[in-house]
């Protein structure tokens, strides 16, 4: 489960760093545009031309956002520098990046409105975004929370028999105290939080759970955790015949059920509620719609064994991880989300998402490349801060953007205007 | 299932194409390099100095392959020529892409010695599949075959009545051959091969399947199945009071159980077998502890409710998609796969991998963007032939590097170095 | 998926054998009580007494059904009608069973109102399913439908290499006619439907699917796929190294996400509307608190990676299958389902249930054991009729009751009566 | 995970309460019938006689067991005595049981030879299971071990914001302890163990897992709840618009993923090691071939969506269950279940099976039924026994049975025998 006792504590912790939980109320509240006006639109929405690209250009710098390798004027990387991204390097693959926003967030961490670059080559997949980016927030904006936040790495014993099994398993669990030190001689910046026992037969998998920081922690969960294990062999009462540093019981890089037992990155819980008029007019259809439309499309997640449901979530982690400089192969867990659309008692519209699993680092890992360096930057979530959760807040921001994503697809479905959209904008176009 | 009785006469078709099923058995046999030597191996590939780098270059290029946008030497692209592909650009994202290979791929549309692209951040990966693609190309290479082929669009219907909803059902599947025609109004490339129903209460389900030829064809379903909605709206004998384009049955950007029951994308099953000394002096490590790796990560797989299993099959899905502009969301489905590892009773390590779900496309999508036409040309995928199928090709290529990458990592785990591994090419280093 | 062109003529058949198309939707409607009056009510419905047992043994009897062994009047049987049965015999299990209903069910095959007899030790149980089936036979019935049918048996087949396996699963596919023609010759009232194959590496697993008549049918297609497997195996152009008769494909006494994609048993869908006023006097609540509450139970169902999303289905399974000789064991398979509950436009309560997999039988396997023949008698739904489906028949049935089920555990869920009536009737009382 | 750090502590009361963890591991270990004899086995197996019949019931009260209603001789039982079990009742469901074994089991509870009651329809069944027990008893027994133990009760609640439901989960979870005092004034037996949350949007889900002492525990942790939410709802400091008893996320009746991580009922493990030569004369095959097979059907398991993966426990377990007075419909959870099969480095055939959801009880529920009664005294697992744990006793039992049937229809299979044997016995004989 997501939340343990000693979870709860943390989330706590969380919800009152800003004073009272009234004050949290608050903090996490819509704000209405009309009492706090939304910054300007990002420039010439639906305008492919030269100069609309630079007028876009010159509002992202007039922020102060230098981006001179988005826009291909910097130099090449020293492929000297790549040393410990890539290997046999050739060069540099490049994927268009568009601008939405700004979409505001009411969260925790992410409280602002925000401009959220996405790199993709489907079209539709911006435009669309940027539609549901608007809705919400003249809604007011998306609440956003991370709760839990942990990464695993499981590595598996072979034990002579079951009954080692069961003694390996009970002494490793009780001995956690000792391989909290152990990992503490590792990393700096991440802690051990947790270790549980998973007994097949004579099988022992061990779920080591870490709070990684700012980092999405993939490198630093298996170094820790060859560490322990080195303690641990060396140490139990009972010898393994064999063991492996992963035995995939961790959820890396898949979709698993597991996503909502037991977090993977961050648990993120986002809502918003679109007066019904926004819904009329924004999207040319109705609550009842829509609330209709989950309900099929959430029967049809089911009957296909799906985990989780939601709309294209995908789409959004995908694009924002390729731009940001996170690891695209977990698109495969940070995807895994459930999204519910409700009629209001007054007949408005309420939206929420649930990821689970979002699993994301503003630190580390592809986060130092020059291009994610600026997308970072544009969302005002680079690198990692004193006193501040940057990995968290940039969480925050990922859930709300797919939120608004969810929305607007889900709209353009109910309102028969999905196939129209991708004629308009999903095909390359003779001037 | 994937293989229905019409298609298995599509495979037979495929399987015949090179002649006699005898004849067949020699295309997707191994081939020592012994007999047919391997071409040379990707220059320096531990070297991350600019020499070894420009080395790289020429070496491609000697090829016949120009690379100027992946080395950053040809101008930025014009915004105005992407539309179609990303609104509201602002730059592009730049991904480290490496050169591994090459592989030697026994299949039935790939078949020769391939160099990969692979675009990433995470260090250890290319230099990890590298490894994987040299040691399946000395043991003879990879057999591959695609089987079936298709892409659904799944509509939904809410019916005012259960027997309104059979009735509307039985009509629309009984229709196949009238939708079939409508299917061709909207695209010469792609057809309709199939239409089901499934019927839950008073909703209707209607999952489409078109064969899509060298694209990945999401945008060609959407179209064409919104045409037939069109006609089916108007004929039916019976109406339904709401309906949708996709109702969440096609497993559209999301990993479901769906996957191994109804192909989406292309099937592709593959296998190698390393000789023990091989696996000994390659992986450090012996046959029997790989097999034994693979059983406890398939239990693993199992408990935590994982849809397919396997190593990490998105790290090479995800390097691939982003470096030959695949749509990088539908990692999400084309990651699904299970990995197999046996010891044969020679005692050699039999490995397979099959793909169910591998949604590529050598035309449309972001295929066109300047880098990724240049990593396609690399591996000789490029556009569409006549008399080709290019996108069959792509994918067993695809799915022998995804089986090279499997080996590595379980031999990387069982000789225990998997955490060394990513400490020496998973960080940045000082130089 | 359940319905493959092939079955919807099936569909077709079955819709259409009463007339029109019009007539099956005023076959399928609700009948009102008004119209229609119900006939009795089983008596004495809360009463614990011998002398209201002796009344609802006299109220079965009356209508023509004597219950001998039920009711232990009747000799025990002799040990030697038991071969087929049972082995290593020492003696009866007894299962207390209550009667329930009548329930309306405006089926297909079922059409009329039935008393229902349900063997369980969980009080509370019965007089749940049966508050369910008097509230839907008061707003009219349940309306029900079997679709598909059919039941499959899976061998598995390990080829020497993939190539071998892709030609020995296209021949055998392609060999559809002659397995038909094998299996005709093993079992005069089941015929096979279809075969497809799933490839995966070098294995190969066929499933044969069989209508089985009005038998359950595990036995039968077990020997047919033996012989089937015999010819293929003497006759394949290339030959497997092993073989096995299931391969676990064919979700045999297992809840598996097949289920929703290829029917095992029966298919069959259900729906009912509740006035609103008959829930609130009925229930003690409201239809907006139900359909809140489905949304919450379905969403706890997706996050725990549930096969399907019911209340509790498995409860009216299981009770119906010990008392009617059904397989207990396929409770796993056939307890899977959807329930959906929603308000309607007008306000009222719209139920529906459906379950994919119903794998039930009137002939064959433990429906000759005397109680359970008495059992099928009261329903009406005993052995096997010239012209009559009358395992399609008990298939609705079931589902009709478990959707009264559903209703009546929601709507005590909903009014805060749920941990009361198990106080009250799931506790031994003293007298 | 079922072992949490808390549950690794009851895990190791429990394997050191013979003694140090040496002595566990001789209490677990392989007991040879050449050095402790194995107890006649059940007489006259495959004789379907009244003599046999009766040899069989003399052999069971020669024990010490009397069997009057499971023989019928008895007096039917008075209807006024089955309050709290049905309601309406007609009367007694007959199942008829057949006696196996006896069954070696080296568990930490379950320590002797036992003779096993499995009621069932389905002939061949209880041969099967027979033939298992045989062997594995001759191999030297099964090793079994219950882990953990708990039954979740899982009430919904709903918020009017995400930032009510952070609150309250967080408010919820923090006050465990005074839950458990509340549930400790409901139950003399069970106690609370932990309770966690689930957020989802504006949703929370409260897990409350409780040690239901020897009951199954379904009413208990209903009532404990009811209580529990109760005061919950009074001291929350912010209340839910709507709450319901049980949302659907407890696992109650019915499979799901959630088995593998958080243990509803009793977690078991077993394992046994058959040598080479039992394998070939008691079972016509060989260690390789089983080996083989359970590849085969794992990856069917897999790629069908089943929850765990195994051959058909749920026959041993629904056959037990309807013996012995559990809750049937608790098949669907119990039956959940991984069997694995290897080839030891010596050639011999190491079998295992975890159980994680095993849903059984001692007292309560169906248990006091006559018939259940009798059943459960053959077992030796009658009741509630001071300083014993006669429900993990029972448990590690209905365990070693599944993993001899297991066995015996791999050998089966394997053997090419598994079609002939239902032929023989599966089908109503004429003498």
């Amino acid at each position: 489960m997501p939340l343990t006792r000693q979870q709860a504590l943390e989330v706590i912790r969380r919800l009152t760093q800003w004073g009272s939980l009234d004050v949290l109320g608050k903090r996490l509240a819509p704000r209405s545009p009309d009492d706090e006006p939304r910054p300007a639109d990002v420039p010439r929405p639906m305008d492919f031309s030269r100069e609309a690209h630079a007028q876009r250009v010159a509002f992202v710098e007039a922020m102060g956002v230098e981006i001179p390798h988005l826009t291909q004027r910097a130099e090449p990387m020293d492929p000297e520098q790549l040393h410990g991204r890539i290997e046999q390097f050739i060069g540099m693959t490049q994927i268009p990046t568009g601008l939405i926003g700004p979409i505001r967030v009411n969260g925790v961490h992410a409280h602002g409105d925000y401009y959220v670059p996405l790199a993709t080559t489907e079209g539709t997949l911006a435009a669309s975004y940027h539609r549901g980016a608007r809705l919400v927030s003249h809604a007011g904006g998306v609440s956003a929370l991370v709760t839990a936040e942990q990464v695993q790495r499981a590595p598996g014993f072979v034990l002579p028999t079951l009954a080692d099994a069961a003694v390996f398993a009970a002494w490793a669990v009780s001995h956690f105290e000792q391989f909290r030190d152990v990992a503490a001689t590792c990393t700096s910046h991440g802690r051990l939080l947790d270790v549980h026992a998973h007994l097949e037969g004579n099988h022992v998998y061990l779920i080591f759970s870490y709070h990684t920081a700012d980092a999405a922690g993939q490198n630093m969960v298996t170094l820790c955790t060859d560490a322990i294990c080195k303690v641990l062999l060396e140490q139990a009462p009972v010898k393994p015949t064999q063991w492996f540093l992963e035995a995939n019981m961790s959820g890396d890089k898949k979709a698993t059920v597991l996503s909502f037992m037991s977090t993977r990155g961050r648990h993120v819980i986002t809502e918003t509620t679109l007066p019904r008029r926004l819904v009329e007019r924004g999207l040319h259809t109705t609550p009842e719609a829509m609330a209709q439309y989950w309900k099929m499309s959430f029967v049809g997640g089911a009957a296909t064994g799906s985990i989780g449901v939601s709309g294209h979530v995908a789409n959004g982690i995908a694009a924002l991880f390729a731009a940001c400089g996170q690891d695209i192969a977990s698109v495969s867990e940070s995807s895994v989300g459930i999204t519910r659309i409700e009629v209001t008692s007054s007949g408005d519209l309420h939206c929420s998402l649930t990821l689970p699993n979002l699993l994301v680092g503003t630190v580390g890992g592809g986060t130092n490349m020059p291009t994610a360096r600026e997308c970072l930057r544009i969302m005002r979530c680079e690198g990692s801060l004193e006193g501040k959760e940057q990995s968290a807040k940039f969480a925050e921001i990922c859930a709300a953007v797919c939120l608004a994503g969810e929305i607007s697809i889900v709209g353009a479905i109910c309102a028969g205007e999905f196939a129209e959209a991708h004629l308009r904008l999903g095909r390359p176009q003779a001037k």
